[in-house]
């Protein structure tokens, strides 16, 4: 295992830049993930990190020294530095002390909506985007669309909020949705506060890709208009609506309930 | 309307306490609602509040002056004071520059459940406390009780999250879920990802309790125990489980769904 011991280490300074910027983290194509089970979720579902990095006290905790262990074995790269070193490009407080440094893929947009799916328009909030991504992969669903306004999904904040979704997820980032839903072979169902559909007078026993929209404007006119159809959760309280990923959540799981009846 | 120019101004002072320390928003049995939708919800469901602080730079907005409106009409104090005193109050960044001092209901807590209602044991994130009040107020529940150790339902965090559900729901604070849940007169149903009840195996055509945990280790044990059933929302994935926010609108909406078809 290779010890950083001193700011000034050029690689030391290369990981405080992943940490503190999200777009050297895009230019590298690279991100973080920090803490015991975003770690070993890529590790049952990914495979080997490019690195893994240790503070020293967190060496000591059987739990990293697993994950070491595991990473060593196949020869791997464990970086360890003093607690104080790793704080500073630890974004999690009160953290165990382990990080890997893994790639952030870029795939190419499939040519047509064919499976389900679920389009982000414009979400702004990282905590939404992570549990949209958490409740997506939970429901069975394997493809996920952003625009260019919506959270990074490989920013640490997602990753925390999504669990270990990503892994599971094919995520497609910067899309032109109008773009893919105008060519969609599933039907696109858009949620609306407007819409007259109610979500559970729709069929849900096929394939369908979902679209959320930004938390105070909702989904985008041309986007709704592109839409097979706009669906509703209807309300019953004085309250204007539901928070976006408590609304996907509800759409995701009526299609799971649907398909299990 | 009156205005405060200086730091030390006595009630400035106070204001600022407020702000910052939730022991002495909790001493004072007061809070502040920051923004325009959350003193507009505030007016149409509750009426006046205590005390409305506006920064002069909001004084032009029309949607703030006819708040002000609103409230000098009915001889309620308005406080004017430059930019930087408010936004060294406000903890909403590029707010408007509107808040209401709004009294924090205490209630006495029902001798027993009797109606739907959402019982909240260690629920730490303010974000997910104010997504589960949401979604409640949205789905017709009117009674919430939180554990000892669930985030402070009037901190600003939970109220900007839950968009004024607040004032539409019955809050109770610091509860013995244990000792409620023993004398309960509705099924209590407890989530837990070990539970074999599939959610859509129950019968919900009727006044149920649900009960969230927390974060990480879910319901408390004994909870778990006293609960009538025990119940699971299915999942289709790898991962291991849903956000509690998310978990909590899928119940929610399960039970608007049955009640309405």
């Amino acid at each position: 295992m290779k010890t950083i011991s001193s700011r000034d280490n050029a690689q030391y300074k290369e990981y405080k830049h992943l940490a503190t910027s999200s777009q050297a983290r895009r230019k590298a194509g690279l991100t973080l993930l920090d803490g015991v089970h975003l770690c070993q979720a890529w590790l049952d579902l990914r495979g080997l990190p490019e690195q893994c990095i240790v503070s020293e006290t967190a060496l000591k905790n059987p739990e990293v020294a697993e994950i070491v262990g595991k990473i060593e074995h196949q020869r791997a790269h464990c970086i360890a530095m003093p607690d104080a070193l790793y704080n500073a490009i630890s974004q999690v407080e009160h953290g165990v002390g382990v990080m890997f440094v893994v790639p952030t893929p870029e795939r190419a947009v499939p040519d047509a909506l064919a499976v389900s799916a679920v389009l982000l328009d414009n979400v702004q909030d990282p905590g939404n985007v992570g549990s949209i991504l958490r409740s997506a992969a939970a429901a069975g669903i394997k493809q996920v669309f952003c625009s260019g306004g919506t959270a990074f999904c490989w920013s640490p904040k997602v990753l925390r909020a999504a669990m270990g979704a990503h892994f599971v997820l094919d995520i497609f980032e910067n899309v032109d949705l109008a773009a893919l839903m105008a060519k969609a072979k599933v039907p696109t169902l858009a949620t609306s506060g407007y819409a007259t559909k109610r979500l559970y007078e729709m069929d849900l026993r096929r394939p369908v890709a979902w679209v959320f929209g930004h938390e105070g404007q909702g989904v985008a006119d041309d986007l709704l208009s592109l839409a097979t159809q706009t669906v509703v959760i209807p309300h019953l309280g004085q309250v204007e609506s539901l928070n976006v990923a408590a609304c996907a959540a509800v759409c995701f799981f009526e299609q799971v309930r649907q398909n299990q009846s």
